[in-house]
């Protein structure tokens, strides 16, 4: 992942990081296969799912979608408005413009606070400056609860790098790492106990600096390489 | 919302809170029409899809479905299995199992990164526990931008409560704070300028404490009941 101007924001984006060309909010009441029924006309439309998110169901429905390469998307709004119990289609400003590309800060203790700190500090200044950066933060742990948390990371929509903030993780939360770094996921870690420091992108042994650092990593507005500390503790 | 037990929170919760039946990860290569091959199987199993995320899309398709109301779900992994580019399907714990709750924190300058430390030191004391409470922030300025992240809380999956961190706001960053009350959506925010405090669950003048109460208010492990300090500034 390099990250020396905007530019290479858009190259080197993953499919869920990339900005839809279409992002939906269909209302109605709700029944059986009405998510069947509009992928339907996503298909007759050409159109590529980027993500569903079910905002409402049950007796109402609320399903937001994110779009491409549908050909003509007010014919795909029609579709929609179309199916029975569809009230309203409403277009909506993306997930990835509201709230942008995801730091997932996972660790417990006095330490997880303070990376979290750091990250959102620095995120504040850049996105004063027009990027969007959010800070994840879920505070746990246990190994096994931490190897899922960590697995769970590329399974985030917009997630791009993950912060392990603890004194000592291994055995499954590594292999756990090597897995999220195979999906492209940047991982960052506190200089700490176990074998994770072996396999992280990144070492930084102050939290409040690790924080910043990752921010920096990811940030299209930052001019820093993590190809020039890859493998580095600092 | 009430807090004052364990057994509230299922009572309570929304459909995206609710542990669902059946988490799956199914991998293999991508073409049209494969999710709504996918939501076929579904419906013949009489399936209520809760959420859906597309993880992997283009060359390779990794979709993570949470559904509910499956009849027979070795019958559904046959079904998906038996799809052409289909190569593996295999069940995980659900995002609310590893995430959980999620708190949405948005402001910026000094306040943004207290309100957050406050939050994760609260539920890192929580989810040491047994809860599970995630705290997720956005430093950002500017109307237009803060009530779109506001509005969009509503589309977060397991979101339950916002906490709003700034100095001054009001206008449609108010409008967007009524419209995520009235979906179930708990509002915190600092005692500020603008309307905002006039319109929130709870106006608390600390940036820590606001991030701490919020935690409290949504932890089931906490005896802390919002009904009895609605509407009060403290």
């Amino acid at each position: 992942m390099t990250t020396d101007g905007p530019d290479r924001d858009e190259e080197a984006a993953a499919p869920l990081q990339r900005r839809p060309q279409l992002a939906l909010l269909v209302e109605g009441d709700d029944r059986k296969g009405l998510l069947h029924d509009m992928t339907a006309a996503i298909l007759d439309h050409g159109g590529d799912i980027l993500s569903v998110e079910i905002v409402e169901s049950g007796a109402r429905s609320a399903i937001y979608w994110e779009l491409d390469a549908v050909k003509d998307p007010e014919s795909l709004e029609r579709a929609f408005q179309a199916i029975d119990v569809v009230r309203s289609v409403r277009r909506l400003p993306s997930m990835f413009q509201v709230y942008g590309k995801r730091i997932i800060v996972v660790g417990a203790g006095a330490q997880v606070g303070q990376v979290a700190l750091g990250a959102i500090g620095e995120a504040d200044r850049h996105n004063i400056r027009g990027e969007k950066i959010s800070v994840d933060t879920i505070p746990m742990v246990g190994e096994e609860s931490l190897a899922n948390a960590v697995r769970a990371v590329s399974r985030l929509p917009r997630a791009v790098a993950l912060v392990l903030a603890g004194s000592l993780m291994g055995g499954e939360v590594t292999e756990a790492v090597e897995e999220v770094r195979a999906r492209g996921i940047l991982v960052v870690c506190l200089n700490m106990a176990g074998s994770v420091p072996e396999h992280a992108d990144l070492v930084v042994t102050d939290p409040v600096q690790a924080g910043v650092m990752t921010v920096m990593a990811v940030a299209s507005t930052a001019r820093f390489d993590i190809e020039r500390v890859r493998g580095r503790r600092v």
